[in-house]
């Protein structure tokens, strides 16, 4: 018993058949993840377009690289622990998304930046994004401390409506890139646009209206840069449920998009744009039945897997499609789910469930259980460690 | 940077100013939380009940120590492998307040038991809880298997209003308690009662009277059971909303309250009983403010914590009463909070929030910071792991 806390524990399932799993658990379909994988990059292929996937998501060096191997120029993360974590772990280019303002965190972001990291021992490419002045100072400040020879490259991060970090579209970026440029340690990369809540919006129509209006704050802020005498070399953002319209953009020169690699439950209840590749479900909890009760009148099978195992700030989980058709999900708090429906299983059968939102699932999780040849009759073929899972700072 | 998945990191902080302490970081107020220990303690005592505090709320073997050294008899968790991990490290009375229905992991439970481990080299005293002839065959089949020298306590649970595990109350426990009795390997050791959603009625009326239907059940069980020749060694529940009301009842012999210890704003949201210790809140995420903006008239602090750092599923965090009063805290995803009101903090500038739900933050973390002498002055006393964090199966 005294690895329990241990994944490498996890690596003895390795070859065994996926009843071998203990529940509750994460399981990837291998094969639905490439299908996806391979999806997204002909997509940017086609479009000329960078693909750059959000490893917030995934939380995991082994699938950044398995992305970057298939053509993404390198992940984004939001923090800078994840940052430090994957770049020891090998992962050569990364993106902080996410402004990074405390000294003492620019002074981490300087020193992988600064230190020949991971296994191949070359320096990790870095990036990170901004949208105050003290944010730059702090930036500059800890570059020519700790990593003078070099320069990072920052995003300036304008709010195209998500009402989150970034400054107004327009003039308001002028000054940030003024400060930036005028720094010998930092490097204007250009703009960071990322419309959070538009990948929810459930018509195609409103996705579609949503980002039109992105596109124009953009635009805007880059005609007030130029005119400024500054060129923007970049705009990145765009994410699951919208990144064809920024594609099509003509602005944009690089998606984040992370979900769709393992595709959740909330984005799949977005209408399909007849534009955008079809992603399959690949994510799942392992659940199985351990009590099995009707009290009065209310026939339930209840579960092992409750919102420890799951997050539930997008929705419940819903239930695998290979099950019975009428099963529903219901929340049974932190350690049991309840199944209600017709044809009810029995303590002991398995539950398949589909999380209702990727990333803060992931983060619950130790390792995800890769499995090939589907979650009926398929083995497992490899355990992913969630590298990141935890890093908050 | 090669070291920031090793918690061992953070005890460099020990002696520190808490501004030391990077952000997002779930940090305990020692002085709070001690003084929650102690009323509770003195609670328990007053009325002549075991107290068994929830060990599915700290996750934290050094917590579980503290409770015992105080004068619980045990703590509870919710799954085989906190379990594990808590016996591993010294905790020498656990019982798995939930059922265990897979055979693999009856295995583990009577491995558990049937080894001397933790620091002490003495036997763990175990229980788990039952609601399934299935459950106990398994149990009795893994005992016989590989603890024959032993017998585990097992707890029929019954639903007394929660709607989840357990059988109805009456009769239905007489098969389960005589399966029980006919192992060999197993004792019968009392009923497992506990009304989750009793515990968050806001009303004190509604609270007491909904325990009043509870004991009812209980009694109606445990007439069923001597009726049919078994006595009742123990009936065991409660939690901290409505712990007085068990305690009172002559029914009840221990009480698994867990939540006093932290106080989180769902509980401190109920209409306090006089009959009620007070309890302070004694949890809080140290966050602090990386974007200070003004769009479209929405003015806002985004402060770095999001549902990564603190679970939503009772609710958001509030803000520490320390800061200004109409300050309001807002969803802003899995990275982010957003700070609406008056007199918005600056770039930098830290926000204690206090969580809506202790135990699936708790599991969020690696760690939590124990701070003694208050949150804006104190230092770091201690870093407290969080042992069994991600434990689900």
């Amino acid at each position: 018993m005294s690895n329990m806390r241990d994944v490498s524990r996890l690596d003895t399932l390795i070859g065994q058949s996926v009843a071998a799993i203990d529940t509750p658990a994460l399981v990837i379909d291998l094969d639905a993840m490439e299908r996806n994988l391979a999806s997204m990059q002909s997509f940017a292929k086609a479009h000329s377009i960078m693909l750059r996937p959000h490893a917030k998501m995934h939380k995991s060096a082994h699938l950044a690289l398995l992305q970057m191997q298939a053509g993404a120029v390198g992940v984004c993360v939001q923090k800078v622990s994840e940052a430090a974590v994957l770049a020891e772990l090998g992962v050569g280019d990364i993106y902080v998304s996410n402004v990074v303002t405390a000294l003492q965190k620019c002074e981490q972001l300087a020193l992988i930046s600064s230190q020949p990291e991971g296994q191949n021992a070359s320096k990790t490419k870095l990036a990170v994004a901004a949208d105050s002045l003290v944010g730059i100072a702090h930036l500059a400040q800890a570059m020519a401390q700790h990593a003078p020879a070099e320069r990072l490259d920052v995003f300036v991060e304008i709010d195209v409506g998500q009402g989150r970090c970034g400054v107004s579209p327009g003039e308001a970026a002028v000054p940030l890139v003024q400060a930036i440029s005028q720094s010998e340690h930092l490097r204007f990369a250009g703009l960071q646009a990322y419309h959070g809540r538009a990948q929810h919006l459930r018509s195609a129509a409103e996705r579609r209206s949503a980002i039109a209006g992105v596109i124009e704050k953009v635009q805007a802020t880059k005609a007030a840069l130029q005119a400024a005498g500054f060129a923007v070399p970049l705009v990145t953002g765009a994410g699951t449920g919208s990144f064809i319209h920024e594609a099509a953009s003509g602005v944009y020169g690089e998606l984040q998009a992370g979900s769709y690699l393992f595709m959740d439950t909330d984005y799949a209840a977005n209408e399909p744009d007849p534009a955008m590749p079809r992603f399959e479900h690949a994510l799942f909890v392992k659940s199985q039945v351990i009590s099995r009760q009707t009290t009065a009148g209310d026939d339930r099978a209840v579960l092992d897997a409750g919102h420890k195992s799951h997050a539930i700030d997008s929705g419940l989980p819903t239930i695998w499609a290979g099950h019975h058709a009428d099963w529903e999900f219901f929340n049974g708090g932190d350690e049991h789910g309840i199944l209600r429906g017709s044809s009810l299983p029995e303590i002991g059968d398995v539950v398949w469930l589909i999380p209702g939102h990727c990333d803060p699932t992931v983060n619950l999780h130790d390792a995800m259980i890769g499995v090939r040849g589907g979650l009926s009759k398929g083995h497992i073929e490899r355990v992913i460690r969630v590298d990141t899972r935890g890093c908050l700072t």
